[in-house]
């Protein structure tokens, strides 16, 4: 540890310089654009430069790479091992506290390193129960003769041993409370999914809904579509005994629906600005989109005060408080054991349900195209996943309040936060990541297999086109948003290079005058300020380029 | 790597210190047991001493152990870091070359780490293909109406997204030439083996034998076998056109398979006597259950002479050639950009197909009760899986020259050896392993799955009883084997440590004379080197208790 630390400590050194460089453009640029300069400073490198990044930060797996970086060589990149999200391995590893670099927004960890059974993945006592659990049901009980049946307990069979060698053997995400293999678990229910669609997507439209039977024999019937719209009056003086029913009849149990698929939502994105975007970004959609799917169509009150203001934004709000007290708890871990207390080992096991560490979320979209554009796409992938819920339901004939759709949704939840980690993680790094995690990868694909599904089997539906004037707002919403992102990183960029260019010629300008007095013998001696301030400027200019 | 390189200074130390006390513990000792004793010395370790060494080492993934570990603390153990497998990723991230401390049986490796867009996971581009692909064959092919085709197209897309998922996601093994993406494959592979085996499993007998039929449809067909006994004269007067007709006869494909096959088992197993034992031990499994299996008949030359000496032992000889030549190359990886000749390009994408660097087996099966129950497992599994080629083929129905018995030969030579490499991890490392590897874990499920089936598909053939007098060497033979184990682990401890405890009584002694006789102004000097003998036993005997 106390090698490692030293080369971190030289890498420190290397990484303040860097800032402070950062930090001294700021000071010297009288428009205060340091922040965005430095940002795009990076992006700005040339191919050659950013190949060779590539090459020294994609290729280091944790272990070598913190092994085998140079500390001086390495140009300021913190090596991936002091990236790498705090696996329950590191728990058990260090009996003291890890005094390691971390990104700021990563919370300090303090582990006393116990807990080891509990941690342990168990592979010989899994593999030994496995193949005692297939031998009795095997070799033992009897098999039916009904081939129907036989091919429906192999497939699950199928299922259940893939998922206990995934819990075991699969590789490890970002997260690992309350253990390891609950992220395991669900690594291995998405590809489960995953291959599930990709063959309902191999399949007629009639063979497709008919399978569903397969699963509950109550599917694969054609529903009728309730419709959320209607009577729109908050106060129904035609209804004598209760003028407000409209409203009471839309207080059905989507609204706590929507409370907690938020308050979950905003713990994934961990940002308010973006969760408020996609909020009200999918009412829109809704009112774009109530000509394809009927139930949509909401009242007005209903889409903005009811779910945007009242369910939604109460979710997001508590949300953010979460995120508040999770990011300035302190993540202390004791042994269960170590503990003396009978309230304090409850308490122990109650947190061990809170993550291990805490990675605030800084998406800083407008700080470069690349972050802008992933932003964008995620908002997009989100809505897309969003859409999905409604569309897949309509087109699979399955009824809003079935099992599988809240299935769907606790699914969600679980992979959408790990995949959410591991796409900041993917973005959010003086290098580039070596890999888009796995859980992230799947989700992109699963949320993708979900809409060619919804393109296959309903594609009249998707194609019905939009209304004018709501094709019209888009075509406005995107022309804006294009508008924005040339104005913001194209334009603005040059812009303030010409004035770079401009503040240069008249220094040098000004330097050689200062030279042609100097040597007459008269010192001009400017105002002392503005004199240091040129002297920062000629030190740091090469820096920036 | 400065940093790093102190750290593992500071272990080598430690380390040292600790073979040396081994090796004189050998010295010391005059029975010559020093080897096995300080093997045994360390499974002697008392619970809560494991306990807290599995503590250290499971837990700790390479990136946290790494950098957390404290190597003054730690015990002389080395970092799990140290020890993991030269992925492709240290290959970039290390310009020069890693002075890592290795195990004695692992080979010196130099890379100037180039080579980055060839060893980069691609997970974006494999993604974005994926979904075009899909969407292609989804969207603009239009699906046939046939359902069974639809079902079985549906099953393959599902496969291939797999593989898709696993080959750019799934978690490294050991091995990383001549692409990690490779060995990913087969780990894919090998897990939608073992779900088509347990789906199979789960079959009535004949509705297994027929789904065959959807894999090939001239399978599902009951088969004769072919009878490899009968005249066994090596020299037939009777025939006058060729008298070594019988000879000839046998001279079929499956000779260069035995050899080649050999071959690749001596490379997996890397030890010239397990190779020996389990060659041998199959012969003896063809003359046990030739009653069971007709083609299992073989005339005596044909085991003993052809197969044994010629084949197997030519296989196991030239295998033990590679071994010695691969254990001593020397691994000096250098970037095809950075080779200036043709020539050498040449080389080095034709030792791209090489090992990265090389581990020596040294299984040391008698040195612990541990390591010996280990290499009876692990020849036990070889036999059995040897066994289920042969009977898996008889239960199923296939033929001995369908290509599914050859993939599966060569779908078990790649996973094998990579089990084979995890297994030796697993148990030869100073302290225990974190897990047992995944692909190690998936051949045993997979060599129980198939005898499963076998079990299962034909009872009969199975439990038809074996000969008086073949059961009768059996029961010699693990009586014997019994006997050796108690003897080794058992009797022989014991006698050793009562040795042990009357030579330090006997020491005291000694020491309490010298020093009365030192009090006594009288120094006897008795034999110098005896003396220093003494004084080194003195100095050693508590470090190994």
């Amino acid at each position: 540890m106390r090698g490692a630390g030293r080369t971190q400590a030289a890498r420190v050194v290397t990484y303040a310089r860097g800032a402070a460089r950062g930090r001294l453009c700021e000071v010297a640029r009288p428009d205060g654009t340091g922040r965005g300069f430095w940002g795009r400073a990076r992006s700005r490198l040339s191919p050659a430069d950013s190949m060779r990044r590539g090459e020294r930060s994609h290729g280091g797996a944790p272990s070598k790479a913190a092994l085998e970086e140079q500390p001086g060589g390495g140009g300021g990149e913190a090596p991936a091992a002091l990236e790498a999200p705090p696996g329950p391995r590191g728990d058990l590893s260090a009996p003291a506290p890890a005094p390691a670099l971390r990104r700021s927004t990563e919370s300090e960890v303090y582990d006393d390193g116990t807990n080891t059974f509990f941690w342990r993945a168990h592979t010989l006592t899994v593999l030994f129960i496995l193949t005692c659990a297939l031998g009795y049901v095997t070799l033992l009980e009897e098999t039916p003769q009904d081939t129907a049946y036989n091919t429906k307990r192999g497939i699950v069979a199928s299922i259940l041993v893939f998922l206990c060698f995934g819990v075991t053997q699969a590789k490890d995400g970002p997260f690992s409370r309350p253990h390891p293999a609950y992220w395991r678990f669900w690594l291995c229910v998405s590809v489960v999914y995953e291959l599930f669609l990709i063959f309902i997507l191999f399949q007629t439209v009639h063979d497709g809904r008919q399978f569903m039977k397969y699963i509950d024999p109550n599917l694969g019937v054609a529903l009728p579509e309730r419709d959320y719209g209607g009577n729109c009056l908050i106060y129904d003086p035609g209804n004598e005994t209760d003028p407000f029913h409209n409203v009471w009849d839309k207080l059905d149990g989507f609204v706590p629906a929507h409370f907690l698929g938020w308050y979950l939502k905003t713990l994934m994105i961990r940002d308010w600005w973006m969760c408020m975007i996609i909020s009200v970004m999918f009412e829109f959609l809704e009112y774009s989109l109530e000509h394809q799917l009927p139930n949509f169509s909401e009242c007005w009150w209903d889409h903005w005060i009811m779910d945007v203001i009242l369910c939604n934004g109460f979710g997001i709000y508590c949300g953010m408080k979460t995120l508040g007290w999770l990011s300035l708890k302190t993540y202390k871990w004791q042994g269960l054991w170590n503990i003396p207390t009978y309230k304090g080992k409850i308490k122990r096991i109650a947190f061990q349900f809170t993550p291990y560490s805490w990675v605030k979320f800084e998406w800083k979209p407008a700080s470069s195209l690349r972050r802008w554009l992933a932003v964008c796409g995620i908002i997009f992938v989100f809505l897309l996943a969003e859409l999905n819920t409604f569309y897949l339901k309509f087109v699979l004939w399955m009824p809003p309040e079935h099992y599988l759709v809240l299935l769907r949704l606790v699914f969600f939840v679980n992979v959408g936060g790990v995949g959410m980690r591991e796409i900041y993680d993917f973005m959010d790094d003086p290098k580039f990541h070596k890999k888009l995690g796995q859980q992230a990868w799947l989700v992109a694909t699963i949320t993708v297999t979900e809409f060619l599904i919804v393109v296959k089997y309903d594609p009249y539906t998707l194609t019905l086109s939009l209304p004018f004037y709501i094709t019209q707002c888009w075509i406005l919403g995107i022309l804006l948003v294009l508008t924005w992102t040339i104005w913001r990183f194209f334009i603005r960029d040059i812009t303030l290079r010409y004035k770079e260019i401009r503040r240069q010629k008249q220094e040098h300008k000004y330097e050689k005058d200062k030279c042609v007095s100097n040597g007459d013998g008269h010192s001009p001696v400017p105002d002392e300020q503005n004199g240091n301030k040129l002297r920062e400027r000629k030190f740091l200019i090469p820096a920036t380029d």
